[in-house]
């Protein structure tokens, strides 16, 4: 058996087209277009990266992007006035504070600065607790284990009553995923690095989530067959044969897994894709709400 | 083999014991005793006496205790009212919003009123989103899964690393007791209505949780023999045997059970004194940080 290849890059496309006609509408009736803002302390190559790429995918769908990059040396209070410049400015709909900050930089204390109408990365510690409680809704979630969740439907499996495993627990994607998993019904276990026999509870996962930043950890044979694997996992390992001299690699060995597994992302283009259109879908919500739009 | 029995009641009997002494201590050196506030809105008999046993367990340990009962009818702006007069009493330092309020009110509007600084029971979506991320230290952490976590300490075993399973995925026990046994580096999987093979999953489970309120819902085979159970559940069941005609069960089989764990909590008696005592810890923590003691 072969698996489904799931290309994140076509569905975030898709998923940006249908943007694309939201944002040409908005303007023609507010005469303004959503704006999203990205704050960066620091230089670190692989977050301007990031940041550069958020950028021109909101400027595709016709959206205008901010960047306020910050000296890494920047205060606290430094990190917050900018926080706070970007909550009063009207042309910003969504805010996005870049992780992670520099480590002198409290980041729970910044994140809770960032308007709840704004919080498009979902990270404020309200919308936080919303997605873990029952009967709550929280107004935006994060990018990344919503683009995960994005793809599994694309596959047209239920999770309703599905055994999924999430492989790490950051606060960026493997919380706010088991809480998402859970709040779809499935039975969810996480899995992280004190978890004793890790490959025994992998391989009972009908729905596997793989993001621990581990070259190829997961093994074709700890795969359920016909398991749904979302491989969050971009890892750079060296590859001689490439002119480069390195590729990215998954969580998960794809060659053998995509025998096994019955739908299989491709890395690098899984998951990444998704996680940026998830930020726009989750900028364009922002500016609806701005205008009392029903969303 | 025979499960060492848990008795809730003298694990909680020697918290207050301690409590007491800290009590008297604060008192002599401040010139005041904490003070627990309890709001009630509308008789539902049940909380009305979970509310009393609460009142006369501070008073037991030298607190002070405080209830406002609002009619059921109360409009949402009366009970927001209610909390806030709490939020200003500077004789009060921990508040409590007995649960579950009325239908018409809306209880996250509510639970967000409560001052961070008096969210004794550790509902506040501020505490609850500190609770699910990592690097982040709520304040104040739920009253029972806190209690339950105190009785798994009680039995010696080490959490991290041991696979654990949530029985229960409510806002008040299951959700938050999910998160605590991460945090504390066990394997959590949580087991809910949808779940399939529940009796499986369970079976894998060193230590479990049963927090789902289905009288005697595990079977004792579905026990794996040593492990930790914390039996969560409080059931009425009829029991022509008794003068009362009914009897208080778990949502473990105990007769069945205590023969193949390794160590079990009887009901009543069990997870309900903790869930007391620790409501008592908090607002002895609540009233340290009032006057700026370390704790």
């Amino acid at each position: 058996m072969t698996a489904q290849i799931i290309n994140g890059r076509d569905v975030a496309s898709r998923i940006q087209d249908g943007i694309r006609e939201e944002v040409t509408a908005f303007k023609e009736k507010h005469g303004f277009v959503p704006g999203l803002a990205v704050l960066l302390v620091g230089e670190d190559p692989a977050s301007a990266m990031y940041v550069r790429m958020k950028g021109r995918r909101c400027e595709s769908v016709g959206m205008n992007s901010y960047t306020n990059t910050l000296p890494a040396d920047s205060t606290q209070g430094e990190v917050i006035a900018a926080v706070r410049a970007f909550n009063d400015d009207p042309a910003v709909h969504g805010i996005l504070i870049q992780l992670p900050l520099p480590d002198h930089i409290d980041e729970e204390a910044v994140l809770k600065e960032v308007s709840l109408a704004k919080d498009v990365d979902g990270f404020h510690p309200v919308n936080i607790g919303a997605l873990a409680m029952k009967g709550r809704t929280p107004t935006f979630t994060p990018a990344t284990p919503t683009g995960c969740m994005t793809l599994i439907a694309e596959t047209g499996v239920d999770v309703s009553g599905k055994k999924a495993v999430v492989l790490g627990r950051s606060n960026i994607v493997g919380m706010p995923m088991s809480l998402m998993l859970n709040n779809a019904n499935a039975t969810v276990t996480i899995v992280h690095s004190r978890t004793q026999n890790p490959a025994e509870i992998i391989k009972s996962a009908d729905i596997l989530i793989a993001a621990i930043g581990k070259p190829e950890y997961v093994q074709a044979d700890w795969i359920k067959p016909g398991a749904v694997v979302i491989d969050v996992g971009t890892n750079q390992v060296d590859d001689p044969e490439s002119e480069r001299g390195y590729k990215w690699v998954g969580d998960v060995d794809f060659e053998g897994g995509k025998e096994v597994a019955g739908a299989i992302t491709i890395v690098p283009g899984g998951v990444g894709p998704l996680t940026i259109a998830s930020l726009i879908q989750n900028t364009m919500k922002a500016a609806k709400m701005s205008v009392g739009e029903e969303i």
